[in-house]
């Protein structure tokens, strides 16, 4: 097995997920991971870019950053990227109108969209705006569409709230997939273009970069479908149910980004291989359709270490 | 292209779907579907069987009945195969104390089911039920359960109201089933166990009966898996986008089961095939994948009429 020092080498910069990673979220607030405000403060004192790369569309931008700010987080918005924006840019171009199907926490991103006669629906983590109401709407506006055109704001399966896990946006993009016969545009991760709108702002190469998140498909399949290496902390959704067979978890403590970061300057992290004495029933079937559709690499030979 | 008369030799028993081919319903009502009320009395008076064959979740099987006895229906509790006593069967079969995320409208269907400390997640057309918070709720259960169960009564994609079309129970077993990363077990149509108890509670073998529906998956696709022959009428959800390429439909009208009767007994009901002058898409991919896997036969060859 090559030493983290190998595993990693010629990185030149890290993509940071934020829910999960960073913070468990909360209503309209919440409470940093153990470490993690150093553990950013520590990647920024570094030789490495840091970027922050979410799915988050509950708040807005603005919102989002001045509660991580409020935690104590090292972040300014033009540091980060979301998928907000990009769906405004996307939108404008093709004369879309959409109906939103969105939580008013992030419906002012949209204020200069036209939402007169609809044309398309825009869904994202709309959370208890995600009434029977409000998604048969949706559903109405797109059988009546010749050409309907649903954008998604991520696809994630579930995240995690202080009080429990919550159902995210991609299991209402299923619902309407199924319901309409169609299939959703994804803007934001696990889709390539938002990765690379990430590595373009940073100025990198796909190989010169690793991303590190919470969620298996979305942030370590997505960069490694972009070429990218990545990394799973085991914060957030991370379920141990779920096993590291395709994908590394840094130090086996609860404890997500600090062990990561610091692991990386001490060089003192190991790989949690498949432990074939744990209670483990390998992932659900439909997460292992994703699994082996996305991700690429073998679990030893995927990261090159260095200290920087 | 046989006629009629040849195309349905054989056939003994009818069976019947209830919403968008008897009625339309509407909040806690409905509307009969004209000529409905005495296409159903005249199959009654025929040498034909017939059996009524719902997915109706909404409303328990007593109140269902009683509202079709208002609009006029012939039509008692006994005749009427609906998924709720299965399900309950199903749920004292096998120790399973479910989570249910159903219609208030139904609930007195379970008074006799355990649902303490739950173990399992029943799923039906819960309409404004469908809120954030229940369906949270079922996904907690299910992510916390080591081998997750989900029932669902149902899979239906939509319905027709009298205020337009409505998101069914299938949307949401979609939405649940990518979220959890599991698959449901379907209780009703399409599944084989609905139409083989069916048409046993008939005494007919498959090949005898024919089964009405406006759900291109749920009646047609379902009855012609087990070896029944079907026709789709053009009331409740039918949709010309949708076309009739692999299915029937009797009389050109926007009549339903008045004219599929009456074409019968006076042979003048004719197919209508695949208009290549008519606007249309073909079915969308999700639907055109359950096209191919599961309806059977050719649409010239597996109707074979007589005039019972």
């Amino acid at each position: 097995m090559a030493a983290w020092g190998q595993r990693l080498a010629g990185v030149r910069g890290v993509l940071l997920d934020i829910s999960g990673v960073l913070f468990d979220g909360a209503e309209g607030s919440g409470v940093p991971i153990a470490g993690s405000v150093e553990a950013v403060a520590r990647l920024k004192r570094s030789r490495l870019k840091v970027r922050f790369c979410t799915n988050e569309s509950q708040k807005s931008l603005g919102d989002l950053v001045r509660l991580l700010q409020q935690l104590g987080f090292d972040i300014s918005e033009g540091e980060v990227t979301a998928p907000a924006p990009a769906t405004c840019l996307i939108l404008k171009e093709r004369g879309l109108r959409p109906y939103l199907l969105i939580h008013d926490g992030i419906r002012s991103e949209f204020d200069q969209i036209d939402t007169s006669n609809p044309n398309c629906v825009v869904i994202a983590d709309a959370g208890e705006s995600f009434s029977y109401q409000n998604m048969n709407k949706a559903f109405q506006v797109l059988m009546e569409l010749e050409n309907p055109v649903l954008i998604s704001l991520g696809k994630g399966r579930y995240y995690k709230e202080t009080s429990g896990l919550m159902l995210d946006v991609g299991a209402y993009v299923k619902a309407l997939e199924y319901a309409c016969g169609i299939e959703a545009e994804v803007v934001g991760k696990p889709s390539p273009e938002y990765f690379k709108s990430a590595l373009q702002e940073m100025g990198l190469e796909a190989h010169q970069a690793v991303m590190i998140g919470d969620d298996i498909v979305g942030d370590v399949g997505g960069a490694q479908q972009c070429g990218m290496r990545a990394l799973q902390v085991r914060t957030g959704k991370f379920s141990p149910l779920v096993p590291g067979c395709i994908f590394f978890v840094v130090s086996p403590s609860s404890c997500g980004m600090w062990e990561a970061a610091s692991a990386w300057f001490d060089e003192q992290c190991h790989v949690r291989a498949q432990d074939p004495n744990q209670r483990n029933t390998g992932p659900p079937a439909a997460e292992r359709g994703n699994l082996t559709a996305q991700p690429r690499g073998q679990p030893c030979s995927s990261f090159l270490w260095s200290d920087f």
